[in-house]
Order: C-alpha cells, then structure tokens, then sequence
C-alpha cells in the first residue's frame, strides 16, 4: 500500500481555506499513486480552535466541509481528515467529538472518536471534545488500517493495541503535537516502543505551523513493526510524504535529518513569528532596538520570518543610552537590511518632568522612559498597521524585569519563552550560521543593561543569569519547591528571592503578549497561576 | 441534629491562614451546641487555586494543615473540609482528588472524593482532579449524613441519590460555586428539586468571597425533604448559620432576604474588588476621572468597598476636555470623599508632537491622549504602590473601543464585565439609595464620548448602546451565530459588523487586567477564544 503523509498547515476557523488546501493535497497525493492520504488531526476546524468549538455553526461549518471533500473526491484513494464532529445527546456544554472521517467513493465511510482526550498543559480537550469509546478500522486496499488520533497512542493499550490485535497492519496517528525543545526525541522513543508493542507499522501525521503561543513542528514519522523508524519529515515546513506500506524493495521513503538543537529552537521562532504575522494578516513589524542582545534576537528571527523589507528597527536613545549600544543599534539595522528609525525621547522626558512636578517628587523616572517608547511603538503600529513585536525574554518575564505598557508593549513577544542563556546561544549561533558578525561581538559581550539610569546594570537587581535560568528551569518549568531547589544545591537566599519575585510578578505576566512556547512549561496557558495567592512557592 | 453551615472567605494559597480561621469558626459552632459543623469545599487550599494544585508541595502543606485540624478538634463536634487529597499512583499529571476530610475525635474518620469534576465556563477541575467513584456516609448522633461536593449535586442520580437510598437522612453538599447575576434563583430551584428527589435534608454551604476575576456569593442553603427551602444565609458575607435538623418547633432558622438584582451585582462588585484590593496587601487604590460614567461608577464601588481615605481619583484633562465633564469629576470626587490629583496633560502631548514631527505627520492623537493618561496613572502607582483601577466597561471590552496600555492600564478591571446599560442603572441605582445625586445628574444624561478629539461622541463610532447590549449578548454570552441573530429580529449589517469588532478584538482582551464576572459568560477564563481566528463569527 503506497500511503501520503499529508503534513499540512492549516489556519484556525478558516473552514473553508483549510478544505480547500486538503482537496488540492488530495490530489496531489493521488498523483503520486497513494492509496491513502492522512491528514492532521482537527485539519478541518483547526487546532486549538479552543471556544470555537463550542459553537454550533462553526462545528456545522466544518461538517458541511468534510461532506464536500466527500462528495468530491476522485475515486481510488481513501482520505483521513480530522475535524469536530457534532454529537448528540444535550444537557452537555460539549456538543462534539474530536474525530476522524473516513472518505473513499464519494462519502464518508468511517467516523473514528478520539478516545482519550488530553486536558493538562497547554491542553483542555476535556471542555471541548465527548470520548469516543471504541477503536475503528478500515480496510485499504486488502490491508487493516487501525484509527487513532495522536494521545490515544502515547500509553500502551487500546484502541491501537486492540486494532493491531484485530489484524490491522497499519496504525494511523494523525495527530497536533506541539512543539517543545527535544519533544522530537521524546515522540521517536515512544512512537518506536509503541509500534512494536503493537507489532504494526505506524503512522504519525503531524500539523505543522503556528497557532497563538503554540507551534506545531510536523516531523511526521512512519515506524515499522519492530519500531524501526522508516521515514521522517521535514520540521518546520509543510511535506508530501509518500512511503510504501510495506517498504518496496530497494525505494527508501524520506527521511529527513533532525536540526541541531539550536538550530530546532530557532526554526521553531521562526515559524511561529511568521505564521502568527501571516495568518493574522499584518504585512510589516515593527521593534525597537536598543543595542542589547534580546532586541538583536528579535530582530534577526523577524527578518528570517518575513525578509527584511517588512521589518522596521526603531532607536529610541534617552540621555541614559550610550553611543556604543546605540551605534551597534543601527549597526544590527545595516546588517539585516532593516529599515530604521531614530527619536530622541527627551522631549518627552521633559514633558512629563514638567507635568508631574509638584505632583510627584523624586519620580522614579525609569518606567516614564520605557512607557514613553511604548507609547511610540504604538502610535507607529496605529499609523502604519504594523505588529509591534515586544523582545523580553523568559528570565525576564519569570521575575517581572520589565515595565509594563513599557518594553512589555506589543502585540508579539517573540522570546518570551526563551531564557536569556539560551538568547546568548541563538545569536552566536546564527551569527556562525551567517558566517559573519549579522549580530556585533559587542553586544554579546557586553554586560547587559536596561539602560534606564546611568551605569545600570541587571545584575545591580538580578542574580547571575546562569543561576538565576537554573533556579527559574526548577522551579517554573519542575514545580521543584524550595526545598527541593536547595537540595540540589542552590543558594538558598537566592531562591527565595526568586520565588518572591517570581511570584510577585503573576500579574505582568497575566498583561503580557502572547509568544512562542519552546519548553515544556512556558508562561500562559501551560502554567495558569492565580494572581491572588499566598502559598509563596 | 444541629448543624452549623460555615460559609467562610479563606484565601486561595493561604493554607495555614485558612486553617486557623477554620478553627476559629469550629470553637465558635461549637459553642452554639452544634454537633456538625460543614466549610466549603477546598477551602484549606483555597478555591480556585489553578495549577497550585500541581504543586506537589503545595498538597503537602494543605494534609499538614488538615491533619493539625483534626488533632487539635475538641470533642463533641464534626467537621467536614474541604482539601486537596494527595492521589497515588503515578504517570498521571494529576495528583490530587477533591476531597473533603470528616474529623471527629481527634482524628480524619473519613474522606470523600468529589464525584463529578466540572470542566466548562471557568471552571478546568478536570485538569487538578482524579475524580472518586462512589458515595460516601457517616453518622451524627446516629443520623445517616451523605456526602456530596458541589457539582455531585448538580443533576439527578449518584452520588447524592445513592446515599439517600442507603438511608442518609441529610445530603451535605460543601461548594465553591460562583456568582453571576441570577445564579441564586438558579441554585435555589436546582437544590429544591434535587432534596425532593433525594427525599433527604439537603444543605449547601458556599464560599464566599472574591478571588481574581471570581466571586463567589454565599448565599448558603438548607432545604428539606420536600424541597422547601427552610434556611438562606447571606449574600457577599461571612456567617455561621446554625440550623436544627428537623427543624425544632417553634425555632425558626435564619432565612436572610436575597438582595433585589441591581444591589446584588453592586455587592458582587465591591466584595471582589475589596478582596482583590485586601488578599493582595494593597493599601490604596487610584483611578483616572473623566467626568463620565464609567469612572464614576468605578470611584463609587471603589468607596464603598475600601472607604473614601483609601481611594485617589485622578482628573487629567486635555484641550479636548470640556469644562463640564472636568467639574463633574470634581463633584463626584467631593460627594465621595475621595481624594483628588489633577494634571493637565498638554505639555506631554506637546512633548510627542515635537519628537514626532517628520517621523509620524498626521499622527492621530487619540491614542497618544489615553497612554499619557496610562503613563501618569501607573508614575502614581510605582510612586505610591496604588492599585489602578480601570474603568472600561463590557460592552466597550466587547467591540474594543478602548486604548491598550492608555485607558486599559491598570491592576484590576471593576466593571470589564458590566455592560454599558447596567452601569447606567448600577449608578442611578446607587444615588437612589444614598438618596441624593453622588453622581450628578448630567453624568447619567450627557451622551458618552471618549473626549479624545472635539465634538466626538461613542455614537459616531458605535451602534447605540441598547441595541449593541442586545447583540452582544447572545454574540459573547450565548454563542448565536449571525443567521440566529438576525432571525430574532436585529439588523444584520450591525451585527456583522459587531461579529467584526469583537473578534478583532481579542488581542486587546488577551492583555486586559482581570476583572470581576458577573455575567454568566465573562471575557477571561470563561471565554477563550484564539486570536488567530478566520471564522469571522
């Protein structure tokens, strides 16, 4: 059996869109000779279309489209496509299934219901979706193909290992699995473990592309009955990949090289960023550069994204910035062909100064000054449409090192689940990859500094970022308490005081943009904390 | 049997907090002669603590402090509380039950696990909690008590109906369930017919109290075997109600009257916005005035809820600001009490204009005028540790007609739940009870406008409020799609383009301070919609 990998990149809610990029996939896969075409999981809707799935006329929406590919599909070749399939049965606030329709000769064939249903982390399938409570075959061409959408495989057990035990050969695993950091590793082990247990072939087909905070990496899998891994797609990209069922004497299927572990991380910014600025139909970003190391970062991950004539760098020097970070500003600016704009915010310092004296003394100018260049990112964004894009990074945001409304302004924040030891590994990498300085020497050498008074520096308010990035792995990332952290051997008046601030600084985070998950446990809606909370760890 | 119902305000996380205020309440029913004393549900942990829950820590202190209660519990009494139980058995994420321990004689004699997890509106249990499989009964005094948590009751059949069968003759049913306007009603009807179906004594004992966007009412409840309702604690207070089961004769139980509807959303407002205010250790709350009605209602929950001393209105008029509105809120400020900061906002506009000429020509300055405002609001809070309130209302979070990180910036968002024609009733509601115009007349009549350019008023940008309330209800709280709508007679081009608006606008919802529900669909937790969205609807 010749099958097609159809590793697609779908738009949440555009029913239509999606339907129509499934019809011509099918085609293609059909020109290829494939017998059967999977499809991601929830294709059709998109994923996560979290509410969305609530209402009834976007679930009939997305029925109505599942019955046209139907109707229209060619004969010769059996289509899986994910999608929310309306369920009987009121009294429930769910009024759907997490599905799997089966179309070959003008209808749909088979439903299949994903039977468990994951509702930890980033995922609430348990609000949206009913249980299916049985496993599902097909025959193709002969052969037994088992259904399964994505967690139903991830423990051992039925319904894959009951439909291997009923004779399928074949087990399909369309599926969204979001991206982490090493999650690729993770999927192989176990996907490889399965397919043995089950002692079928198996097949993972993986959305790829950005939705919100989360990106889908694709890296669709086909493993043999022995749990050999027999084909591998692409990460980051959309990929037809067709493989015979079994492998054909000598005509190996693909089997594309993982990245290197930066290279992953900065694929997966990539994506992310470009895919939230396309499917929200921005045609420009915005930023503001200040000659440190995160902005530098931002600034290259937008121009890979989108080429750097949408992209625009803006310098906003006070008489607290120096000329060296200002000048590697505009430098980082020439590097990546960027345009560039320059305003001094002094005017506006004063304005405030003169405004607020008497009212209050002895201000604390340094927030006046972060808020005043959001108020200009904004009023750019306002006059010419652009996404402002906001550079804090995670350790920043775990302890609240930024200014609300301030450098926290923007509709994007691209780094926010990056720790700032990990900005400092993506910018000398991608200066490597370039082969040449895109980023200056100087600005990674640098001691990093908000710049907000003179002489400032974060470690004047912050612990070293290598212990504090360890601290924040334990204790956000883990839930390690503390004394578990100082069992390790953290110092630990460093870790309370990281948890306080950590803690402290819930209600930033609550105000903050949304921006890429790359680690297993980001900010959002992978670690929902009050912000009324006295537990203080 | 007397029974003491002990609807209590506890603090989410504030485990040893909540445990000595137990106690307190324990000796105190104690001394009425009660021989059961019953506390909400999670109320050791508090409720809703989120991914607290996760924390394995966190259960850990919340047994320590379940097994000091019953330690050191005096005899002669027995107590039901609520707490999350540690779970055995790993490879889940979850690690905890809902449970409710029974102390009595210095010890936990039993525990019940919360059947039925809810998993939709605002509610993720699903996501904390392993749910129990049976039933539960103990004997007081030799009466059969089963035991039931929140949800267990909230349909016909097990786990309530199961115990009644066995012989228990009083369902308790321990709850964390939050308000929205009506929910009483609902409760009260719900309860009736459940305690005639189970043919028992049935008792509801509530939280009460604010946590984050949360309120939760009280309103306790005690029906009998008929379903007649024979005691109603207070709404929005603490209170130990004792009641006989039976009844003994001639003793009536306390039956406190609801409150008519505008008073009871007025008393949800101000009871969260204090335990936001209070649970979070502020001293001081401030708020920018313009005269209109949405700050004057804000200033006056603020008041009633902390008192005039702890309360700071902020006039900060432009050019574009009319004389009337400016004396308006100089008026509200001196009806309240309050104190009053004015700024004249001009020199920082003129601050803008200089540094922006030749880089942003035809600037609109709209949006410059509110993130000035922002600015000053937050300078005063950094200065003066201040909680901001804002003051944007439902039907303006609704179509977004409001400035991000401007008008927006703020701690807490009093009435982001509270539509436009409530506030207006709320306000003339409130006057009537002080019996004089707290807020003046030409408040409430003068048509809104956002004073952000001369002449403007809401109407040139918005459908009139009336109908844009209608449409937002069944859009936001009722998921009508736009063939629905207009078949309920609304226009059809207003309700595309109120479908347009709102679903533009979910990125400025998404940073949005918390505010309280009140509503049976709030933006926040109860609504999570992507941002990007095609389905348009």
């Amino acid at each position: 059996m010749r099958i097609a990998l159809c590793q697609i990149n779908p738009t949440v809610g555009d029913v239509d869109g999606n339907a129509a990029k499934i019809a011509a996939w099918i085609g293609r896969a059909r020109d290829t000779g494939a017998e059967l075409a999977i499809f991601p999981e929830l294709c059709i809707p998109g994923y996560p279309a979290e509410d969305l799935y609530l209402k009834p006329h976007f679930l009939a929406a997305n029925v109505r489209a599942v019955e046209r590919l139907a109707a229209d599909l060619a004969p010769g070749i059996t289509v899986m496509v994910g999608y929310a399939e309306p369920a009987a049965g009121g009294g429930d606030h769910r009024h759907a299934h997490n599905s799997l329709a089966v179309l070959a000769d003008g209808e749909v064939q088979a439903v299949y219901r994903k039977n468990r249903l994951p509702n930890y982390s980033v995922f609430d399938e348990q609000r949206y979706f009913i249980p299916g409570d049985e496993g599902g075959s097909i025959d193709v061409d002969g052969a037994g193909v088992g259904l399964t959408i994505c967690e139903d495989t991830w423990a051992p057990g039925p319904p894959g290992q009951a439909e291997a035990d009923a004779g399928a050969q074949l087990i399909a695993n369309p599926s969204g699995s979001p991206y982490h950091r090493g999650k690729g590793r993770e999927r192989e082990e176990m996907f490889g473990e399965r397919a043995r247990e089950y002692g079928t072939y198996l097949a993972f087909v993986n959305l790829v592309g950005g939705q919100d905070e989360l990106v889908f990496d694709g890296q669709s899998l086909l493993f043999g009955p022995d749990g050999s891994l027999l084909a591998r797609a692409a990460q980051f990209e959309e990929e037809l990949l067709i493989a015979e069922v079994p492998p054909a004497a000598g005509a190996a299927a693909p089997l594309a090289d993982p990245l290197p572990d930066l290279d992953e991380v900065y694929g997966a910014l990539v994506l992310c960023l470009r895919d939230y600025v396309e499917k929200n139909r921005f045609g420009h970003v915005g930023l503001g550069i200040s000659g440190g190391i995160d902005s530098a970062l931002v600034a290259m991950l937008a121009v890979d994204a989108l080429g750097p004539e949408r992209v625009t760098l803006v310098v906003m020097p006070s008489p607290h910035s120096s000329d060296e970070t200002q000048a590697d500003a505009r430098q980082i600016a020439h590097n990546l062909g960027t345009g560039l704009i320059e305003i001094e915010i002094e005017p506006m310092m004063d304005g405030y100064a003169a405004a607020l004296e008497g009212v209050l003394d002895g201000l604390a100018a340094e927030n006046i000054q972060a808020r005043i260049r959001g108020n200009l990112m904004m009023a750019l964004s306002n006059r010419h449409g652009w996404l402002v894009l906001t550079t804090g990074n995670k350790s920043e945001m775990s302890v609240g090192y930024a200014t609300l409304y301030g450098d926290m302004a923007g509709g994007f924040a691209v780094i926010k689940d990056v720790p700032k030891t990990l900005v400092y590994e993506l910018v000398e990498r991608r200066n490597a990859r370039a082969g040449r300085d895109l980023v200056p020497v100087a600005v990674i050498e640098r001691p990093p500094s908000a710049e907000l008074r003179p002489d400032q520096l974060d470690s004047d308010s912050l612990p070293d970022y290598d212990l504090l990035d360890r601290i924040l792995e334990a204790y956000v990332e883990q839930d390690a308490g503390r004394e578990e952290m100082v069992a390790t051997g953290l110092p630990g008046d460093v870790v309370d005081e990281v948890i306080r601030l950590v803690d402290r600084a819930e209600y930033k985070r609550r105000q903050a943009a949304p921006g890429i998950r790359i680690t297993p446990r980001a900010f959002g809606r992978d670690r929902r904390l009050p912000i009324t909370n006295r537990f203080g760890g």
